[in-house]
């Protein structure tokens, strides 16, 4: 296991110390692990919090900022956050007009925002969850009951987020949040396998000329084990499991991601055969993002997210947004 | 070799048809291996031009726009660009105020941008040349005469982006460009090789627990071989040897890059190493960025590039940019 790292039992620690040390517009917590933006609460506005297993950044902490999230709870890698982190969160950016929990579908996250979300309403701070389960790959997985979650959190974070800024209510915020994720769909292709730090061994094993279609972004078995394939082959297999699950014509924000280990040049080659095969189905990309955004590690490989855009949606991704990995309009 | 692509000798047009349909600000001529912006030229202003060897992603098309280049010419992967690449590009983005190479030092590169500024004189366009040299770690390498041109590049091209765009003169503009690169130094090291498609074999074998220290960013040998250690020790060794070539106190600008294959957790890891670092030396890490910008396809390493900061240079750097991989404040 070759990785830069001081220790496997203090990589989380070690790495929000970076984080905290790049980004002044954030204040971060490094013993309780908790980011939230440097201001918070914003007073008045609803207060949008994250979290899940460390490995998949810039998820969420990189999306912590004006326009996006209040607040963050890495967990440790691949390894859901507590009730107390995630309380901790909701207490530190309430101002006043309730908190929105955004959960990714795996059984141990939702559970612990659910315990955060009585404890918090115990405070009388209100709370409402989200869950985003957009991957159509598997039913149910290896630490999902339903689908699992995993690149419409971004959009989910980005719109929902736009919203809050603008000073909506708590029901609004999570009524938009709630429609972004059943317009959106994902499926993820691993062409190798990634090694948690504390683990020191790959998750799983593929062969030179394998692949895993379908993967979970914690290395999670996906439908099946195919041939390595040309890229136009393996985005069109995406691409028709996504397809199969929802019409793919009108507007659609896209997103090409990379899980962390390939790089930008095949990340564009694979944009490409997706915006063929979308303009094949009568889609328009109408907005699209291409590179690392909720990642595996150093897992190859790279997951698709459609979006079915709306025009009050695309207002929404387009509004300013000032966080570590995106950042635009300010 | 399991890489996205459909076929070695297509990778190049294949993922610039994706930057084009993924980004409508950019001009992207396929065939020919020209991106420029897609208003280009802009009257009056300097046109700023790069260029290399693909496989360095987003390097340097990621970089065209507003406050940045207006063309950049990809190579094949990690193969010069030709002359007739440079000089359509040369003469795409004229727009009567002269044109800035902005060129990394390899002979290769070197040459054939001077051929390029040589047939564009010939139709009375002044071409100025800056190369970038800041690699301290071999004084001449497998395809270099001299220091190589890595990191500090992206410095170069947002710097003096930010003057051409405010109408500066094209000798100021150069003038600019080279006092980044003389303020400017990186270090790289690799954890693992790369595969360039055509060759179909890793460029150079590292074993389980070697790393490179000092690695070419198309994989040239570096200065030694070393064990594998901690982040803490690595990014020292890193740091220590930009601090053998460069006082590093005052305000710096600090880049830690990834090489393509390393994940954002641990490069905000060795970023906290590095602020440590520069902390002890007396210096103040006044800007910064984290994450892939100058790659080596998939190599898993890091280089850091620091430049010593003045008020002018660090009002530059703020200034807007627009482009796909830089963006901010517009």
């Amino acid at each position: 296991m070759k990785k830069l790292i001081n220790a496997p039992e203090t990589v989380v620690a070690d790495s929000l110390a970076g984080l905290a040390a790049a980004h002044h517009g954030l204040s971060v917590d490094i013993e309780n692990k908790v980011i939230t933006r440097a201001a918070a609460p914003t007073a008045g506005k609803v207060g949008l919090v994250s979290g899940g297993g460390s490995g998949h950044e810039p998820l969420h902490g990189g999306f912590v900022g004006f326009g996006m999230l209040d607040a963050a709870c890495p967990g440790e890698v691949f390894t859901s956050p507590v009730p107390d982190q995630m309380l901790a969160a909701t207490r530190a950016v309430n101002g006043g007009a309730g908190v929105l929990h955004i959960v990714k579908n795996y059984t141990g996250d939702v559970l612990n925002f659910e315990m955060a979300a009585e404890l918090a309403s115990d405070d009388g701070i209100e709370v409402t969850q989200v869950v985003v389960n957009d991957d159509v790959a598997v039913q149910d997985s290896l630490y999902t009951a339903g689908r699992r979650g995993v690149g419409a959190t971004v959009f989910v974070e980005k719109i929902a987020g736009a919203l809050a800024e603008r000073g909506a209510a708590l029901a609004d915020v999570a009524a938009v949040a709630g429609e972004v994720n059943e317009r959106s769909r994902s499926f993820g292709v691993a062409l190798s396998s990634c090694t948690v730090p504390a683990a020191g061994k790959p998750t799983f094993e593929l062969d030179d000329s394998e692949i895993e279609l379908g993967i979970g972004i914690h290395g999670e078995p996906g439908r099946s084990r195919g041939e390595m394939a040309t890229a136009a082959d393996i985005a069109a297999a995406a691409m028709d499991a996504i397809h199969a699950d929802m019409p793919l014509t009108g507007d659609v924000l896209v997103m090409v991601n990379g899980m962390g280990g390939t790089p930008l040049i095949e990340l564009y080659l694979v944009y490409n055969e997706v915006h063929k095969y979308l303009t094949g189905t009568g889609a328009r990309i109408a907005r699209n993002l291409v590179g690392n955004y909720i990642t595996s590690l150093e897992m190859q490989g790279f997951s698709v997210t459609v979006c079915r855009l709306t025009d009050a949606l695309t207002e929404l991704w387009d509004a300013p947004v000032d966080t570590p990995a995106l950042r635009w309009g300010r």
